[in-house]
């Protein structure tokens, strides 16, 4: 059994993980860190794990935790998982890092979204954990960076287009709704429930979100060129889930084409994205609580533009899931290994 | 007091005009009909209006109707209506029609997205009633087409700026999210609370809703010529509320125009229009139960576009709300008689 | 107008008093305070009240706000509000506190379950401000001690029949059921979206909540003797609403009365109690945002008991709606001034 | 592999049935039936399935299922339940039926509460399917009657302190609240999601809920005598959970017991019945996915009640959940199997 730690495990994406860890056939979690709330068992925060998961926070420096474990997931905010990962590369552990830290290739384009970059230098070792297109690097890797949720359902949905050059890259529009666990397990009066509950907004309106560069950091690669795109996330008052509606003008060729057959191509071994039959829309509660990301897409034939909508549970494929599917990847073990359920429905 | 009569009292629609009327200082309900409840006391059907409304559910030929009120709102699905109104009309009554029945001005167009129009005649005399366009036409009108709800909220939205010319009307994509409630009270698999509780979907994807040619015969008469619409609706988990994401690639004028002042200029008077100070997003919450719709907006300046966001609530404004709206402009009371109320919160 | 002041705006209960108060005929907002917010506008705590509201959050001493208002509601925290009310009573004015310290008669008791009393003298001239039990006293006092919410569900429920003698006190269980925002606004990981969202649990279970002894004082008047109850809370995923399942065994008496005999005369010219037909039983959802207390009851012929199930508004009926209606009744307005709204639904 | 089918796999049981057994490591799904959507894939119902469970919803006569598989579970109503499962175990398969009809052992309380049976000859035989309570009997039976969902929450909480004769058996008074899954799948108004969301009620209040004899039954065995309960079911705006809280009076022995021992003895051995520490309170959501029941307890110490608290999630360990575990019994598989997962949160 790989012995695997949890850096940050107080959040959303760390009850996840250690939810998925706990039936993995593979993997034993032997260390779960967490500043808040460190000396309590990991299940009275997270009573769920009560008597599934045995181990108690703990606020531990670097150099103990490489005793404890031989991977590592770090699930705690950007700047601070810089703090932590090259230490534990150096201590000869790999790691998935949850964060954007490691995610943009462009040091100048990272500190113009975030700050300063601490160890520049992994960035071009670090690989971007997105198995559908790089899943051969993946297994290889010493450190990935898991991909952020936006960009992981905007990304999968657009990739097959833009490789084939079916769309006009300069017209894309994202119009991204996300659940409120995106936003974190910290105190606040902005995700309280009667704030959120019977209620539903846009923020970060205008080119603001960080996960902008991101997504054109991969889309530009897969058009061969720069892409720049519109994004606005907006904030469901559902607990798990993205849905991205995306908007391109279509080239005349891809007019003309038969995308079904592209984009099932494109993904037909693929465990975890389901391609949607003509004339079916995914919903984010098909995907809930699993690693899947279910594209659909319609023509507007009156405006020539092309509308893809790709859902994912935001803390499994989103983060966790595919934490988890690259860790698998990492360590050679089987690619749906602690990932086969099935989302639970309703 | 002017006698009012619900026709086809028993849908959301119905419920919220009859709480709006249970309080109008100028109106007295006498009448509210339903086939399916006809016997029932209309508080049996909605038990919030138990000891508010002391009315019984009627089943009654037009003729009848025409006896015991003044004044009729239509709330019957469209083709039922046209069945009605030019009855009620003929018997010297006033009319606001909550269908779609007398909202598009071309027969053809109707029919097109539609079935075939048994009263095409009145298609010309009906006026769009979005008082903020149409203010004095209401006035004198007979026959009132009350705008559909996503319609509402889009052309509050983007009626300043076409008519200022200032975005390319052939780059609008509009984004549209609605509450439960604008998919009726009918018994159905696809509406239970388990189908649509913590889950998100569109709908009607690539140009079939039946509100476009609503929303584009409007857009079309502000930019002074044809605009077509990408417009895709999505089912949120809330009762009440719709939000609308706009996209338009602003004109090299209006990528320097100071919008806020052009939005606030026009709508300075408006008793339901808010339109709100920069860096700020509206949220369905925020008008809910209210007749009010809030604008914001904010300009993408890396890719040129300009994004507004509108939210109304789907039976308030964007339905009830507004019926009785046209109402108060028909009979000469205060346009804000009955619909003072602000939004409740949380 | 009555210049009117709430003290303590930013929670819940003050944007649902100023809500109240923005469409209420005879007052008028004056002064709003809040430490947290101060020099911030209300519209801008809560966006709902955007040009409808137009106040700036003060922090302000007594003595100053004694000059800006007339009648005042402290919407403090227990506690605070015995720091406040004296001196605002010393200067001449009138309030409803909405808070705990002078609902309970006995200073022992009260120190029992808050914490010593600065001001017991004025226990004795606070009048408990449930309209229906105390409506004259009210009408009097310059200092009503606005009920809680539990109690308030429970005491209209169980009064008529306690002072019948229709039950055995002593075996009285309350099965309490409140929304969220009966928690308040402050941030907290415990009321995030996340925690409480499609989820359901108790609290303080086994006799702990301090509504018990509000309850059991007007519960034991009612009954002319002492009565204990069994009271446990619960927190809904909902944002408003309160519905209290009550049990109690019939004495032989009771189990034959007609109780919706008894319930409907106790309350036939109350407005805002409505006793529910036999067979029909409330739900929050038809009280939300009025001041209404619906009540329904079953018999349980198999064991003996008697079912109460009762609902109202947690922060109209609960807090601020009665809270206006006591204003009502102090100032000499018409009770239903400003309350007159029906719940709205869906 | 065994060879299992769902007759009746169009409901929420079905669906949660199907997703179990996707990835249960000893069985393998072989045939669904469904009247309302034969011809269509089980994936086109439930899109959460699709590239998951590949099967064809058929409407079957019963010889034709008996040679498809050689496991049924039926997800049919009661009554349509006693038409099948005869012929299925006269044709020597095994039968774990989801329905009210195998439940009761006296065929008149079946007959009070129910209509008349069919196969009476088979109440003998069948195993009332709660394992922690007849796990023995469970491993050797033909027909299993898996329980309802609020007596499985309702029977765990109260078995162990009824054996042990440390409550006054007459006081009982049972407070349940289930999500909407447990009112099916049907289309109705009732079940709409602006029906129950944001709202709560109670139904079937004063004894008349048929789940009443199927508890009492099982609460008179633990308690070796007659048992007569107050039951008031509630309908809470969740998709998943039961929770129970259940009064009972100590007796003065139990007012002294160490409860938390006596529960923890009884429970220490079973996977899926978790204790909670003193002081802890269970909610749905830590149950929600899973097959495990979480109790709470306190003493009311002021009124010498016990005050029980009990979480299922309903589709899970109250219904399919415990189905699966049934057969697992019955098939001498582990019992966890396809049931390790750890309830997702959030």
């Amino acid at each position: 059994m790989l012995k695997v730690g949890i850096i940050g495990a107080s959040g959303y994406t760390g009850a996840e993980l250690a939810r998925i860890l706990a039936t993995h056939p593979k993997v034993k979690l032997t260390v779960a860190t967490s500043r808040q709330y460190a000396g309590q068992k990991l299940s009275d925060v997270f009573p769920s794990l009560y008597k599934r998961v045995d181990l108690v926070c703990e606020n531990l420096a670097v150099e103990e935790l490489a005793s404890r474990a031989d991977f590592f997931f770090t699930a705690v905010p950007h700047k601070t998982a810089m703090g932590i990962v090259p230490q534990l590369l150096a201590a000869g552990k790999k790691v998935v890092d949850l964060s954007a830290d490691y995610r943009i290739r462009d040091q100048k384009v990272y500190e113009k979204w975030y700050q300063s970059h601490s160890s520049p230098e992994l960035l071009k070792e670090a690989v971007y954990g997105l198995p559908e297109l790089y899943r051969e690097e993946i297994k290889g890797a010493r450190l990935v960076a898991n991909p952020g949720c936006y960009p992981t359902s905007v990304i999968l949905a657009l990739n097959p287009i833009l490789r084939a050059g079916l769309i006009e890259a300069g017209t894309i529009v994202i119009d991204s709704k996300s659940g409120a666990s995106g936003a974190g397990r910290s105190a606040s009066v902005a995700n309280l429930y009667c704030e959120l509950a019977d209620s539903f907004r846009a923020y970060k309106v205008g080119g603001k979100h960080r996960h902008i560069p991101e997504i054109e950091q991969e889309l530009s690669l897969a058009a061969g060129g720069p892409v720049r795109v519109t994004f606005t996330p907006h904030l469901l008052p559902i607990s798990r889930g993205i849905l991205s509606t995306i908007y391109a003008t279509l080239t005349p060729e891809g007019a003309k084409a038969d995308l079904f057959a592209l984009y099932n191509k494109t993904y037909k071994k693929e465990p975890f994205v389901r391609i949607l039959e003509p004339g079916k829309q995914p919903a984010t509660q098909n995907v809930r609580g699993s690693n899947c990301c279910d594209i659909g897409f319609e023509r507007d034939r009156r405006t020539g533009r092309l509308v893809l909508t790709s859902v994912i549970d935001n803390i499994g494929k989103g983060a966790s899931g595919q934490a988890v599917q690259n860790m698998n990847l990492m360590q050679g073990f089987a690619e749906k290994a602690g990932l086969a359920g099935t989302a639970f429905f309703p």
